[in-house]
C-alpha cells in the first residue's frame, strides 16, 4: 500500500459517526497511522459542504483534540448521495478517484447506518461497483465493515450473511463487535498463552466455575428504547460481546496468532457452548425487567415507564444464564453469564473460581472432629472457601487480580484470604487506546482478528436462539427486580451447592 | 496441662538468653501464651540473685518491653548451677518443685549453650535425673530444646543423635533452626498445599529452575570470626536454614499437618536431593572468599583482615551450588543455591522459574522468519524472556510476587512484563512474632513441626559433606570477590543457556 487508505463512511450524520468514528479518525491521524495516511469521506442523503460537516464534528469533539483536528479536517469531506442513487454513487465515485492514488487507493466502506440498511447498502455498493476490484487496481483493497447487530437471530443473520456472500467475498467483510477494540479483552489472548502457568490450570481439573458479568446501572438510553424493546438483554450485550468474551476465554489455544487460526478456535468453542434447551431454561436462565428503584441514591422510574417503551412490554433487561462447554477442556464447568441495566454498580470481569485444593489440610473448623470434617467436605455440608480466584476486569478498572491463601500471622497454622493485583492504568503509562481506533486501524490494515466471521456470527446466535426458544415457550418467566438492586434472586438458584454466588465487581 | 510450664535456660549469661529467648518469652507471657502461663529459671555458673538476672534482662530490652516485662519479673529466677555437680542439680530440682505444679509440671530445658556443650549437659542433666519421667508426673512432660548448629558434619551429627538417642526419646529433642520460625517460611507449607493452583504446576513439566538466596551485606560478626573460620558459608547458613527453605518449597505434600506427616516429607526431599559430588563440585558449586571492598559506599576490609580471622584462612564466605532432586516430580530441574557475606544487599528469597509457554505465539522479534524463530527457539541461540516468576520473598521483606506477561497497550500484539505482588506487612496488622517467640511457644506446647528430627538433621549433613569431601580434595579452589559485590563471577556459569542469572532481590 503506497497510496492514503479512503474511508467512506456511510451514514456521516449519525451519532456513531459524530461521537465515536471521527474522534477515533482524529487520534489515529494525530499518531501518523497508518504511515501511509487516508482520507475519509462522509456520506449521506442531506446536503452539506465539507466546511459545515467538519465544523460538526469539531463542535463535539474534546478540546485536546482540536489542534490535531485542524491538521486532519483538510483530508476530510463530505458527500450527499443517496446510495440506491446511480447518479450519486458515480458522483462518489469520482470523488474518490479524485483523491491521492485514485482507485488504486484501498478504501474502506464503513456502514455507520441502522441494521435494516446493511443489505440494501451493501447490495447497492455492489451494484455502484464501488467494492469490486478491478483489473490494474491491485494491490489496493475494497472492504466493507458493519456495525452490530447482525441479524436478530440466525434465520436474519444467516440471511444477511448469505445476501453478504453474494456480493462480497468473506474476507472483504469486516463484522464489528466493539468489545473486541478493548486492551483488557485483547489481552485475554495475550495472557492465556503467553504465560505457561495459567494455561495448565485452565480447565475442568482445576477451575470450579467461571463468571461472566457485564453490569450496568443505566438503564435504557434515550433514543433508544424503541429498539432496546424490540431486543432485549440477551440480544443487546449477551449474544455478541459476552460471547465474544467467553469464546476468547474459553478457547482452545490457536496454532498462531493468524485471524484465521483465532477465529477457527472461537468458532470451535461457541458451537461446542451448549445453551439451556426449552426443557433446560426455567433452571439455566433467568430474565426479569427492573422497576422503579433508587440507583446511587437517585430515585428511577421502571422499565416500562421509560419514555419509548411500551407500557405492557416483557422485555428483559436482565439475564443470567447456566451453560456448559462440551469440550475436553471444559466438560462439566459451568460458565455462569450475566448481564443486566440498572444494576447497583458497572463493571464488566471474568471470573474463575479454581477448586478447592484436593486434599484440606487448613482450617478445619474450631471443634470439629477430622472425620467429620473430611465427611462435611465431602458431601456439601461445609462449604470450604475457595481461595484461588483469578478475575479479569475489563471495565471501568483494567486490572487482573488473584485472590490466594496464606497463613495469618500468629502461632497457628491458619489460612487467610489474601489478594494481588496487576492494574492496566498503573502499569502503563500510555491510556489505553479506544475500541474503534484499534478496530479502524485493524480494518485498514486488513487483519481481521478482531471482527467476527459469517460462522463465529451464525455460532453466536445458534445459541442466542436456543434460549429465546425456550422463553417463547413460557417457560422461564419474565422476573423484576427494584433498579439499584443486584438483580432478581432467582438468579442466584443459578449457583449450586458450594460454588458460592455471582460478584459484586 | 494445667500448671505453668518450667522453662529451664541453660547458659542463661549468654547473648543468646539476654537478647533473643527472653525478649520472646516477654512477648508470650505479655500476650498471655500459653494460657497456663510459665516460669523461668536461669541456669549459668557465677552466682547472682534473681533480681541482679532481672535487671540485666531488663536493661536489655526495648523500652515498650518494660511494662509487660515488670509484670512477668517475679515470675523469672535464677539459679547458680555447674551441671556437673549433683548437688547443685538437686538444688536446682528442688526450686523447680517448689513452683507452682511442682514435678507435675511440664519442664523445658532450653541448652543456650555452646555445641561442644550440647551431648555433656544432656548427660548430666540425663543423671541427674531432671529429664526423665517418674511414676505420678504424667501427663507433665520433659524437653529439651538444642541450638544450632548440630554437628559438625554427618560423623559429629550421627555421633550426637546417638548419645542423645541414648538419654532422651528422639520426641523429648527439639531442635531449633530459627529459620523455621519465620512466618514467611512457614507460609511456604500453606501457599503451597492450601492453594490448589499452584501445585499442579510445582514440577518439572512447568518449572524450569528454582534459585534460593541468603545474601547478607554484614561480614563475619565481631566475637564470632574465631568460630566462623571453622565453619564457613556453606555449614553456618546453606546446611541448615537453606535446606529447610529447599524441603518446604519441593518436598511432596503431607498426608496431615501432623508433625511427623510433614518431617518425613522433608526428610524424603533432603535424601533425594542430590549434592554435586567429588567429580561434580568443580562445575557445581562455587565458593568464595570476600576481599576489601565497599559496602553502601562505605570501604570494608577482607575476610583475612577481620578481627579474629587467621591471616591464611581459607574458609569461604560465599558459597552458590547448583544441586538436582531425584525425585519423579524435580528430576532434571535444577536448583540453585547460594549464600554469600558482605554482598551488596541483604535480602532473602525463593524464585521459581516457569518455563516458556510451549508454543510462542508472541515477541518474535521484528524482522525474523517464523521458521527462524522456531529455530532459534529450540536449538537455544535465541533466549525468549521466560514471562513467569514467582518469588517468595522472605527477607527484609515479606512478599509473594507473581510476573506475568500482558499485553502492551497499542495497535500490536506485543506482550511486556508486568507483576502483582502481595506484602504481609501490608496486608496484616500484626508484625510478624518473632521466630523464638513462635519456636518457644511450639515446645511449650510440644508442636515439633518447626523442629528438626534426627534423620533430618542427618540428611542435611550428607549433602554437606558430599559437597565438603570434593571441596576438601581441592577441585573447587577458593575464589575471590570484592566486599559489596554480587559474589564470584564464576557464580553465573552455574547457570547454563537460556536459563538466565541470579537474582538480586
Amino acid at each position: 500500500m503506497t497510496a492514503p487508505t479512503q474511508i467512506v463512511i456511510l451514514g456521516a450524520s449519525g451519532d456513531l459517526t459524530l461521537k465515536k468514528l471521527m474522534p477515533a479518525l482524529t487520534r489515529l491521524a494525530a499518531a501518523g497511522r497508518p504511515s501511509d495516511g487516508f482520507h475519509v469521506i462522509g456520506v449521506a442523503r442531506r446536503p452539506l459542504t465539507d466546511e459545515a460537516f467538519r465544523a460538526q464534528i469539531r463542535a463535539l469533539l474534546p478540546d485536546d483534540l482540536h489542534a490535531a483536528f485542524d491538521a486532519f479536517a483538510p483530508r476530510i469531506g463530505y458527500q450527499a448521495a443517496d446510495v440506491s442513487d446511480p447518479v450519486a454513487m458515480k458522483a462518489l465515485e469520482a470523488r474518490l478517484d479524485a483523491l491521492p492514488g485514485g482507485a488504486q487507493a484501498g478504501r474502506l466502506f464503513y456502514l455507520a447506518l441502522k441494521p435494516e440498511l446493511f443489505g440494501p447498502t451493501v447490495q447497492e455498493l455492489s451494484a455502484s461497483g464501488l467494492v469490486t476490484m478491478r483489473v490494474g487496481e491491485m494491490p489496493a483493497f475494497r472492504r466493507v465493515v458493519i456495525e452490530k447487530p447482525f441479524g436478530h437471530d440466525l434465520a436474519s443473520a444467516k440471511a444477511l450473511n448469505s445476501q453478504m456472500h453474494g456480493l462480497l467475498r468473506e474476507d472483504q467483510i469486516y463484522r464489528i463487535d466493539h468489545y473486541l477494540g478493548k486492551e483488557t479483552v485483547q489481552n485475554l489472548l495475550g495472557f492465556r498463552f503467553h504465560n505457561a502457568i495459567f494455561e495448565p490450570l485452565w480447565n475442568r481439573h482445576h477451575v470450579e466455575l467461571v463468571q461472566i458479568t457485564v453490569a450496568e446501572d443505566i438503564g435504557v438510553e434515550l433514543g433508544r428504547a424503541g429498539y432496546y424493546d424490540t431486543t432485549g438483554a440477551l440480544r443487546d450485550m449477551l449474544q455478541n460481546h459476552m460471547l465474544q468474551v467467553l469464546s476468547l476465554v474459553a478457547m482452545e489455544p490457536p496454532v498462531s496468532l493468524d485471524p484465521e487460526a483465532i477465529r477457527d478456535q472461537k468458532v470451535n468453542l461457541l458451537r461446542a457452548l451448549h445453551a439451556p434447551d426449552p426443557a433446560e431454561v426455567a433452571t439455566n436462565s433467568v430474565r426479569a425487567r427492573y422497576v422503579a428503584g433508587q440507583v446511587n441514591g437517585v430515585a428511577v422510574p421502571g422499565y416500562r415507564a421509560e419514555e419509548g417503551v411500551p407500557p405492557r412490554s416483557d422485555t428483559e433487561t436482565y439475564v443470567a444464564i447456566r451453560a456448559e462447554i462440551d469440550t475436553w477442556r471444559w466438560h462439566g464447568v459451568p460458565f455462569l453469564l450475566r448481564h443486566g441495566k440498572r444494576l447497583e454498580k458497572r463493571f464488566t470481569e471474568v471470573k474463575v473460581q479454581f477448586r478447592m485444593p484436593p486434599l484440606q489440610l487448613f482450617n478445619r473448623p474450631e471443634g470439629m472432629a477430622p472425620n467429620d470434617f473430611r465427611r462435611a467436605l465431602h458431601d456439601g455440608s461445609l462449604c470450604q472457601i475457595r481461595p484461588n480466584v483469578l478475575t479479569l476486569s475489563i471495565q471501568p478498572r483494567e486490572a487482573i487480580t488473584l485472590a490466594f491463601g496464606v497463613k495469618r500471622p500468629g502461632a497457628e497454622m491458619v489460612m487467610a484470604p489474601a489478594a494481588m493485583a496487576f492494574d492496566y492504568r498503573d502499569a502503563f503509562d500510555a491510556p489505553s487506546a479506544a475500541a474503534y481506533e484499534r478496530l479502524l486501524l485493524d480494518a485498514i490494515r486488513g487483519d481481521a482478528t478482531l471482527f467476527l466471521r459469517a460462522d463465529e456470527i451464525e455460532a453466536s446466535w445458534r445459541f442466542a436462539d436456543e434460549v429465546l426458544g425456550g422463553w417463547a415457550q413460557g417457560r422461564a418467566p419474565l422476573g423484576e427486580y427494584a433498579a439499584g438492586s443486584w438483580g432478581p434472586e432467582a438468579a442466584d438458584d443459578l449457583f449450586h451447592g458450594c460454588e458460592g454466588g455471582w460478584s459484586r465487581g
